[in-house]
């Protein structure tokens, strides 16, 4: 992680009193952990644009009485077995699961996956969490 | 707007060069400046989370021959005065118009009144942008 | 506009019930011009993912104290009066300004103008609706 | 699931056309499972914003050095055991972990429990997918 840097911070005394609102409305212990926040966001978003490396989150829900579908969607996430870390899988109610996969690759390569994931036939529903391996954040 | 309140941050270090980098190609002049803007955007979502006075753009795009398009529209407008406080219009081609509409209110109001025009038959597109009236940022 | 064509689509019961329950909430007149609004908003998003021809409003809000600041949107508009269609300014309050640009161009070039307007020294908060000149649709 | 219902629907002669295309290009086999996809999207939209019973992943990246947070993670989801379903650990690196937690309620509770989990001190990123129980869709 290497050690802290400080420095000063200069900001206009209405916007910081209604940050510091915010602040405590959040549970927030202090500016500084707000901050880090807000700058992590914002450099995750700049990995995604930029292509880096990145690591997502795959959701799915499906009604596994599709035909084929879950031999499909296995063998989709099998022709990619280096950028699958792991998967979850829910039995949501008597029709309908639930998966996430866990993946890494480039910012490129997920979303198609994402997207040949959730736009398999039979997938009622998807979204995508585009986050981060957390080095250097 | 006030003075200028400066306090210090403490961010570790790998976190604060990758900001340093992102500051540098977003041609930022320097830290306090992205810490503003990224702290604004913020502040902005939450006005509109606690149903605050807010400022906000309507845009549509439309057929002006949907037949009592425009009437419809410009009476939805007027019925609301009060919280509509300009608007532009702009003729796309042959068939199509664009109107942008400025308008204040709560944040509850205003995203009604988006839904209510941008939901009318006839408009074939529209979005809101949801900002600020800038007081205290 | 062209004509109107007409063809069959299979719905599973219970989806349409709940589609159903949607159209009368949201006031649409029948299925069709409910439907027709879904297949146009994905539409005008792949427009902008395909680079197509667009039409964006870029939303501003800006304390017009800032040194330079009017003469800088300005000048960044002028370099490219040929996609800029208009713009309308609305004085908010004592400090703060807000003006809207109606613009139009590839969808590369609309976003980098927005990036551009939004993050330049002195804007608080900015947003863009990326919209469609509303042919073919 | 329920049987197929069949219904006509009237799209511009223009729109149709351009829908077309995306079928073909994204890969769906007829307009009728382009269609039930873009019902489906909005009726899932509508469920959240409905405060409806739903479900969700939520995604974590934190670094598990940091004093107590995996136990204040575990505590925040055993005080809710009827709302989590499940949960997967995945080492992203020596020091990160990534969690996604399957959950399940009303859209309140989930979005209130995702924003304690996503805000804990030390988790560096996170992220929710908001999605369905997939009953009646």
């Amino acid at each position: 992680m290497g050690g802290l840097a400080r420095f000063s911070v200069a900001v206009g005394e209405d916007l910081l009193r209604r940050f510091d609102r915010l602040i405590r409305e959040s549970g927030y212990a202090n500016r500084s952990e707000a901050l880090r926040d807000l700058i992590r966001d914002r450099l995750v978003a700049e990995q995604w644009a930029a292509g880096e490396e990145v690591v997502a989150t795959i959701t799915l829900v499906y009604d596994h009485h599709v035909r084929d579908l879950a031999e499909r969607l296995t063998e989709a996430q099998h022709q990619r077995t280096d950028r699958i870390i792991s998967s979850l899988h829910v039995h949501l109610n008597h029709d309908n699961c639930l998966e996430v996969i866990v993946t890494r690759g480039s910012a490129h390569d997920v979303k198609e996956l994402a997207g040949l994931l959730i736009g398999s036939r039979g997938v009622k529903h998807g979204g995508l969490v585009m986050t981060t391996t957390g080095e250097e954040l």
